[in-house]
């Protein structure tokens, strides 16, 4: 149920992740954020797994939802992905100077992805997903992309010709990114041609594929039919 | 449809903030965040006025979703209400040093708020007010009840008999409690205590009471109503 995988075993940061998550997340999983942040800046990190069909009671204890990513920095622990991208980003001098501009445009972004875009996010994946059986969910959906077509449009002329959210590549970028990516309706992201472009962008970084890969590698040993035979 | 309201007109800090707005959002509207985190600091601050009616079509180039607050401190400008906390915590000098402990409780503990709880209080909202009448509505509250209720277990055991979420008051505080008293359903915090009792420690400070009434000085002057009688 525990283990550490050596990207890096002399790492001091460690990012804990799921050991295998359903086909549906399977590249999705938040854990995704802080490992890419640690490869665009080059920082080294290891990896501690634990299992999401039976998550440890302790796990709570670091994790109050018992979630992923949870980071542990030497003595230093973090949770929430957006806090865990923040740490990085200090830990690597990635982060603009205190007053500026710059540091205000990257945290007003990464605010803004995760409490004004993946919300609707979140919802779309649990009416397409996790409730699609319910009524509700099927008479929800209308206004629920309407919403986020709303938001993706604004976004859309935010970002307008700029490469970036906030200047140079950020972990802005890394949250906004990962959210459309994890966004289930492709008409929405056909609907908007810059974001979409926005999003292949960001994900053809090395940084991000080598994030991804890493994210899918312990899966196929831990899938729970492989667990039962080798039990 | 634009004016400063000189709470310290000579401040550097200026909160962009609704002239009026209607009665279930009167208190709760998220420009009482920095404010609070201002008075908390003891940092002047002033305030632009502007319509929720008609916001003005140059505000979204300053805020991409057109809502409040926008902050501006000199040359720099600050969307959404995390961020907006972070920034006036780093001003005060409020914030712990980068890599300790302290710092990553509050980061957490702050998105935590924005990213874990604050979506299902929105979706309630959503439900109880603005969508109340469609039947959608009705038939997912149930189940974001649950999972709102489920989030407060966790948070509650989180807290558990700590005054505050990450040892002092904090950043993180102001935007959990602003949270949960938006929260419409009384069940939920009568089934946790604990939290109600947080919340009720939290808005006792005088700096969260001299916030709430400096959003709400304006209302009754900018009431629409009133607006008419005198053009």
């Amino acid at each position: 149920w525990r283990e550490t995988m050596p990207i890096d075993p002399t790492a001091d940061l460690e990012i804990t992740a799921f050991e295998w998550v359903p086909s549906f997340a399977q590249g999705q999983v938040r854990d995704l954020r802080p490992r890419w942040a640690c490869e665009d800046y080059g920082l080294p990190y290891k990896v501690r797994l634990i299992s999401a069909l039976e998550r440890p009671a302790w796990y709570f204890d670091e994790q109050p939802w018992g979630q992923v990513p949870f980071v542990r920095d030497g003595e230093v622990g973090i949770f929430e992905s957006g806090a865990t991208l923040i740490h990085v980003a200090e830990k690597a001098g990635a982060l603009p100077p205190v007053g500026s501009q710059e540091r205000a445009r990257v945290l007003s972004w990464l605010l803004a992805a995760f409490n004004s875009v993946e919300p609707y996010v979140m919802e779309m994946v649990n009416c397409t997903v996790f409730s699609r059986k319910e009524e509700w969910a099927q008479l929800r959906r209308p206004s629920l992309v309407e919403a986020l077509d709303g938001r993706l449009d604004r976004l859309e002329s935010a970002l307008g010709d700029d490469e970036w959210l906030a200047g140079e590549f950020s972990i802005a970028d890394i949250a906004m990114t990962t959210i459309l990516r994890a966004q289930p309706d492709p008409a929405l992201m056909e609907r908007h041609p810059v974001l979409a472009a926005y999003v292949e962008r960001a994900t053809a970084r090395p940084a991000f594929q080598r994030a991804l890969a890493a994210q899918l590698a312990p899966f196929p040993e831990h899938a729970p039919s492989k667990q039962k035979e080798g039990a």
